[in-house]
Order: structure tokens, then sequence, then C-alpha cells
């Protein structure tokens, strides 16, 4: 890598700013294009935070958080004592020819002298005191981009339909659980979790997933992330190759990579992963798939790819982790059996959540574990947090044992069939640059393709800034990805997560900056 | 290691069991027994459980639970497809020539022949499919004994008075909460946890420890296990070699050697733990403290050792990790401040709690970090579970905000030295080899000291003999410890967890069987 002069390397001048809208996002679009382009080359030195934000006349806060989410997706890097790079991203992912002619046409620059101090070149995110540990600088490489804060609003990824959930009848079970609790269950309990919950969850999934499982298989975690996460550190050693769906759910991919993994980014093609590229890797000790309802393609893997993925795992004693975080939500066709119904051989970790049935605040999950896995994953969680909360489990059984689980999760699919309905009628005919809608089958959002990169982050910025939330599809990829970046290029729209009349709100006006 | 013929080497017609009393625990410490005083060698292999369970005529899962814990406290070990043997332990912990003398004496045998198939000579716990990575091994060797279930009962340690909680009120703002929930909170939050939350802990802890810290050095935690959890995650290398206090609080041991540490115990003496030998191990990454109220020894770590301990972290650019698990309970003397009030430097992780004042199924706990921690905290807690459950943390902001969690405090310490009272005037006196009952200035336990391990052991079985829970000081220690068997031995009684006439019932038993 060079270690051009400042001045030579990296020119804000060119950055544009809408004062109107999220600073620190459009910062963060803006860097990330220039790095992808190849206009920010390999190896250039980035300002320190608070120099970028006197020469664009922002605040400190919104470089460090555009400069942290670059981080975490790999796009910058840390040196210890020397600054923020651009990272070393492999030369088939940056078009060709612009890498050496974009790099050196950033010549004048506005940024004041003086910032060759060391000190000065390093931003807020990465102080130099605390990385100097190979765990810590893990956590800081691969941590999750801040969720969108505000109330739910259209069209935001992974988030149910959860203004439908019976708060009422929630708030009166809480009640009824504290005002008279089982002293006993209050002292610590079993890190497996509630039994009676437990047994709940096993009676759901043999009727509604055709599992044949116990309550004992059934481990209760904090949501999904932390059933993906015990997977990790339970099954993967540092150096280890992960293989993981690309485009795909990055926050799996940082759990994987934080307890050490290699990962490997494999392709979904129209019946889900790749196993013959799966099976190329040689090395591979787990795989991690969303087969329902792929994250974030929608595509549902078809049953022969179910058992070519099974067969992998007996033959090379691999793991899969099976994420069915949105299997609820089926809209047409027979569902699929999950991997783990057709699993014979104890290869397959289930992953399941209620935050999407209830809503994601909850944090309460579940794996569905081999029976030889079930006494490991424990001691592991009771080592990490000895158990859940005592009354999030308790209600959560109660809520079942009652029926208002099943009556709810009627209500949800309804209801997300009539947004998902909205949103495909009101769709903006003849977007330039954007596919046609896809039949949306399953889940909660769909995924539209886009020509190019550069429409993709101008669609969201004009999503942006008119309300409306967007995700770009180039962003659940890999930074190391080998497909061209305009192949990336999509949007990624949640349709559950407010009622009809705001999905037609949302789509007229994107109808106005998207189509004129 | 010998492999000896099994009739060779271990004969369970020498342990006896009481039908009456639970007979897991009883054969837990037979083995336990035996190993430490040289009547079952190191390398002796022993029985598959479902043997052992034919021999003895009891359950199979009672097998399973000795052998589980003796193998969570290292005391047997497994070797992959090839049985359980008892662990090579220091020779210094086994009483010289016992080992040589008593290896020989199991000459006879009620098993079953058959037993060297490779097959059923693996215990249930140690299955052979599990045990292929060093994560899981890990687990295996370091997992928490299942903590005692049913209702509290005298002198169940790590219980607070509980039965005083104002579940009313905790019922009443938990349905407040759920009835009119603010929709923005149930998505996905912030993984430091709930901002009002984190304000009041930093007001409550400037105010009660003189602490000096701002609400953006809190990290929400599900619990003190958690805070550990994290501080062994993100501060410990594999390989690197950790301080702990020994005896000491286990569980946190258990934390760090998952992380991969390598555990040194060091001694404590009446100031706290030894600086001195602390600064002798010369490659020591982190130490993990309790000194407000040493656990399980009750010593309450002087100034002087405070500022010795500080030095320690500055000159070695250590961690210090601070528990302050029953901070609260202070009975008599100023209370000092804590190592992270005295911190100039940054070195020390404040683990606070609520499991200690609320109770253990809270789980919610906290953090308290030098800045520059904070982040990759965060930031791994959230690719670890994202962030904890939303309504906990939100009623017990509302909880310390309207003003009854300070009243809870007083009233919790008010039952709690009631309860020490109680149990310090009806001890019996003169019980053989038992020591004189300390002053317990501090806590929720005492800790005196016996005589020898044997007596020790005979305490403990004949206090469970008449439904007292009554732990043994000896599984304070670490496995490999130098200190010879008889010092390590005490009880460990916890005087909170039940009422005043159920402290001198519990006591009125244990005269009877322990002073007759």
């Amino acid at each position: 890598m060079t270690d051009v002069p400042l001045s030579l390397s990296f020119n804000p001048a060119g950055i544009e700013l809408d004062r109107r809208q999220g600073l620190s996002r459009q910062l963060y679009q803006a860097l990330r294009m220039r790095v992808l382009d190849g206009r920010l080359a390999s190896g250039t030195r980035l300002p320190a935070s608070r120099d970028l934000a006197a020469a664009l006349a922002i605040s400190r806060n919104s470089v460090v958080r555009a400069y942290d989410q670059l981080y975490a997706e790999g796009f910058i890097e840390g040196r210890v004592g020397d600054g923020t790079y651009v990272a070393q991203i492999t030369s088939s992912t940056l078009p060709g020819k612009k890498l050496s002619t974009k790099v050196s046409t950033g010549i004048s620059t506005d940024l004041p002298t003086g910032l060759s101090t060391k000190q000065s070149n390093l931003p807020g995110v990465l102080s130099s005191e605390v990385i100097h540990s190979g765990a810590l600088a893990r956590v800081e490489r691969n941590h999750l981009p801040t969720p969108p804060s505000g109330p739910p609003r259209a069209f935001r990824v992974g988030v149910p339909a959860f203004d439908l959930f019976p708060f009422e009848v929630w708030a009166k079970l809480n009640a009824a659980f504290w005002r008279k609790p089982d002293l006993q269950q209050l002292c610590y309990g079993d890190p497996s979790g509630d039994a009676r919950l437990r047994a709940m969850i096993a009676a759901y999934l043999r009727s509604s997933r055709g599992m044949q499982c116990t309550a004992e298989q059934i481990v209760i975690t904090s949501g999904a992330q932390q059933g993906i996460s015990l997977c990790a550190q339970l099954l993967v050693e540092p150096g280890d190759a992960v293989a993981i769906e690309n485009p795909g759910y990055r926050a799996a991919g940082h759990a994987f990579a934080v307890a050490g993994a290699r990962l490997h980014g494999v392709a979904v093609d129209s019946e889900g992963i790749d196993c013959t590229q799966l099976a190329r890797l040689g090395d591979c000790r787990l795989t991690y798939v969303t087969p329902s309802h792929q994250y974030p393609t929608g595509v549902v893997m078809s049953l022969a790819r179910r058992l070519e993925l099974l067969a992998w795992a007996e033959r090379t004693q691999g793991w899969i982790v099976e994420d069915d975080y949105d299997g609820e939500y089926r809209y047409s066709g027979a569902p699929l059996a999950p991997l783990a119904a057709l699993d014979r051989q104890g290869r397959v970790l289930y992953v399941g959540t209620f935050g999407k049935v209830a809503f994601p605040a909850l944090r309460l999950g579940y794996l569905v574990l081999p029976p030889g896995l079930v006494q490991a994953f424990a001691q592991r969680r009771a080592v990490d947090v000895r158990h859940s909360e005592v009354s999030t489990q308790a209600v959560m059984a109660e809520f079942m044992a009652a029926g208002h689980f099943q009556r709810h999760i009627r209500r949800m699919r309804r209801a997300a069939l009539g947004r998902r309905n909205c949103l495909l009628a009101h769709w903006p005919a003849n977007i330039e640059g954007v596919g046609s809608p896809p039949a949306v089958m399953a889940g909660l959002h769909m995924t539209v393709a886009v020509s190019s990169l550069a429409r993709e982050q101008e669609l969201i910025e004009q999503a942006e800034s008119v309300g409306v939330e967007v995700n770009g599809l180039s962003s659940y990829w890999l930074p190391d990805s080998k497909e061209p970046l305009d192949q990336r290029a999509g949007l990624v729209l949640g349709f559950a997560a407010v009622p009809e009349p705001a999905i037609e709100k949302a789509l007229a006006r994107l109808r106005e900056v998207w189509c004129n």
C-alpha cells in the first residue's frame, strides 16, 4: 500500500451533503461509493474524524458513525497508532482501469495542515488503546451496523406487523406472573430455559414444521442472534472455514467471524445455496443457510438442494446452521420440510425466533439441537449468561398454552399478506434501472434487482430524502465478493412494518422522486 | 497413566449411599473424596454410567449428574472413544503415600462383565460425537455445576431475601409498560442497553459508591455472569494467563477458561488477594477480584492492597475485573472505595448486578467500563445477543426513578442484617472440628474453617440429611491448588435466603446432627 501524503490522496471537496438528510449516512454512502469505484484507492489514508468533520462542516459524530460502518463492512481499516486507511479490496471487485486513473485525481484539499501527526489521524472509533488484542480487533472488524432508530416506517426490513401484537393480553399475563411468582423460579434456573416453554416450542414445531423434536433438544436463547452466536462459539475454532450465503445475513457472518472463522461466501441461485461451489471449498466446517426464505433474495431452497446440502454435511461431517427466521410467513405453495426435519445424521442446528412473530426487542428465540450437542450448548450458555430472564419465558409459555400464540400467528400472516399485496399493487411501474418485483411467496420483505450500484445508491438517497427506508442489496454482500459490483445492486424493502395506508403514502412519495 | 483392567481399578462396593438423601450428590462426594485421598488414583478408568448405576442400584441419571460435576471440576476426564478416567491431579494436592498404597486395594467388583467395549465405557455426559472441537471440549471441562433446585431454604448461598421484593409494584410497572409500549422501543435497540436505565445506574453508583462514572460507560448485561464472560471473551486470547482468587468464584474462572485462559489461583490473605504472588506470575494479563467481600472467604480488601493491585495493573498494563456482587450489603465500618473509583489509568472493569438486590432470575446486571472499551463491549454484545429484553430494563429504570430501588435496598440490608444476627446468635457452640464464626461485616454469607476435608464432607452430608444446604469451602478451590487438602476445608452458609424462624429451625436441626 502507498502511504501518499494526505493532500494527494483524499479530497473531501468532492463530497456534497444535503443538510436536510441524515449526514452520517450520506457520508458513508459517498465514501463507500468512492472506495468501490476506485476514486479512493486501497491504501489511501483517510483524514482524522475531527478534521473531516471540520472540512465538511458537520459534526464529528456524523463522521465517526460513517467511518464506523465502513469499518464494520471492511472498506476501511485501522493501523494502531497510524491512522485509518482504505482497505485492500481484491482487484476483481474493483472496476479494472479506474483504479490507476482515478487515484491521482484528488489533488487539492480544503483540510487544515498539520494532519500528519499520528494522534490526529486516528478517528474516535479506532482508539489506539483498545486495539491490542485479537479478540477486540475481531469485534471491531465485525460489528453490526447501528439499527435504524425511530418508530417503524416504510420499508424497514426485519420488522413484523407488531402494531397488531395483543399488548393488553401480554400485560395481563405479565402482571399475573409477577403478582404470584413461584419463589423457586426466582433463584438460578436451567440454562436450557423454562421447561414448559421448551415443551410448548417442541409441540409447535412438531405440528407446524413437521419436526420430530422433543423438549430436551430445545435451548432457549436471547433471540436468533444468540442462537447463531452460540453455534459460532461452540462449533468454530479460530481459522476454521465457514460457508455463508452471499448475499446473505451479515449479522450471522459477523458472529462466525468474531469466533475466528474464515468466511467463504457461496452464491445463491434459484434453488438456494450453490452446493457445487460449497463442495469445492474442501475444508469447510459449517454452513449457515436460510432455506425457507433466503435472506435477502427471497429464494426458497428446493427439496433437491436441501438433500444435496444434507449429503454434504454427512459426507464431510460438517454442521448446518438452519436459520428459519421468518418461516411463519408463507403465502402460497406447500411449505417444504426444514432441513432439521429431513436430517437423519444429527448435523443440523435449527435457529428459531419469536422476534418476527412478536417483535424484535423481546429477544426470545431458541435452538433445536442434535441430542448430542444439547448439554454443551446449555453449559456454554450457563457460563455466558446463566439463563434467560424468567418472566419473558414463563409468559410466552402461558401465551402459547392459552392459544394466543397460534391465533396471533394467523393474524400476523394475514396482515403481512395484506401489506405485501398493497406493496405489489402500488409499486411504481417502469422505474429506470429497476427490475420487476418478484412473486414474494414468503417472508416479510422483497428484493428487486437494480441495473447498477450507482443507480442503487441514487434510489436509496432519493427514498431517504422523502423519509422512506430502503436497503441496498449491495450491503448484504461480503466485501471481498468476486461478483462485479453492478451485479450486486438491488433494493430490499420490508413490507410488514407499517399498515397499508402508510405503505401507499410511502409509495406515492417514492414515485415522485424515483420516476421523474 | 495406567490402563488397568476395570476389575482391578474401581470398586463401587465401598460406596454406601443413603437412599433417603440426594443420591447424585452423595455419589459425587464419595467419588471426589476417593480421588482426593488417593483411593481412586489418577488414570483409573471409571465404569460407564449405566454400569455403575446398575452396580449401585440407583438411576443412571444420578450417576450422570455426579460424573458431570466431577468432570466440571476437573476430577475426571474423558478420552474420545475410550471411556472416563480419573484426571491427573498434581501430586502436591494428594496426600503423598496414600497414592501407591491405596490404588491396589479395590480388587473385587460387583460390576457385570463385558464392560471393556469402548461403547459402554462412555458415560452419557461425554458422548464421543461431540468432543471433537476445542471449543466444545473447553466448555465440557469448564461448565457450572447445576444450581440447587427447589424453593429457597437455609443456608443456600448467593440468594438474597427476595421474599421481601415488592412484587406487586413490579407487576404494576410491568403491566403499565406493556399496556402502552412505545413502538419505537420494540424494534432493535442499543446493544449497550436502555439509555434511561444506564443513566439511573450511573447516578446510583456516583452517590452510593463514589464512582465518577457516566451513563456512557455503562453496558447493560444479563446479570454479572455475562459481564464477566464479556470481559473474558474480549480481553483474553487463548493461552493468556489470568489470575483469580483462590478460593474464589468458580463460575468466573470457568468463563475465563472457556475463553482459553490459563488460570492461576492466587492466595487470599486477611487483606485480600496476595499481590506479591500476583506480581511473581509475570505474564498475567487480567486479574479477577471481589474486593468488597471476597467470595467466599468474606475478606474485605484493604485500601493498601487496592492501591497495590492498581499499581500492578498500571505497571503491567493488565486489566482488573472488579466483581462487586454484593456491595450493597455492608453492616459496619466505613465502606472502602471500589477499585473502579480509585482507578486513574482506565484499567478496571466493574461488574455490577441486580441479582443480589432483586433476585437472581432477573438476569440483569451491568458493566462500568473505561471509556476506551465501551464501544467494543457494546459491539460484541450486539453480535452475541443484539441487546437485552426491553421491558426488564425499562421497568427497572422506572423502579429506580420512582425511588422504589433505594427503599428496597434499605429493606434488604435490614433484612440481611437481621438474618445474619439470627445465624450468629443461634450458631451451635463447640461443633467438633469447626472454628468460631467470623464477624461477618458484609455480604450474604459466612465462611467458617473446618479442621479437615473429611470432617467438612461429614458435616455437609449430615446437614443434607436434615434438609439443610451447606456448601463445602473445598469446592471453591481450583483443583490444582498447592495448599494441603485439609487447609481448604470449611463451610459456606448463605444467611439471607430465608427468614429468621426458618434459620432458627435449621440451626436446631444442625445442632442435633452436628453436636451429638
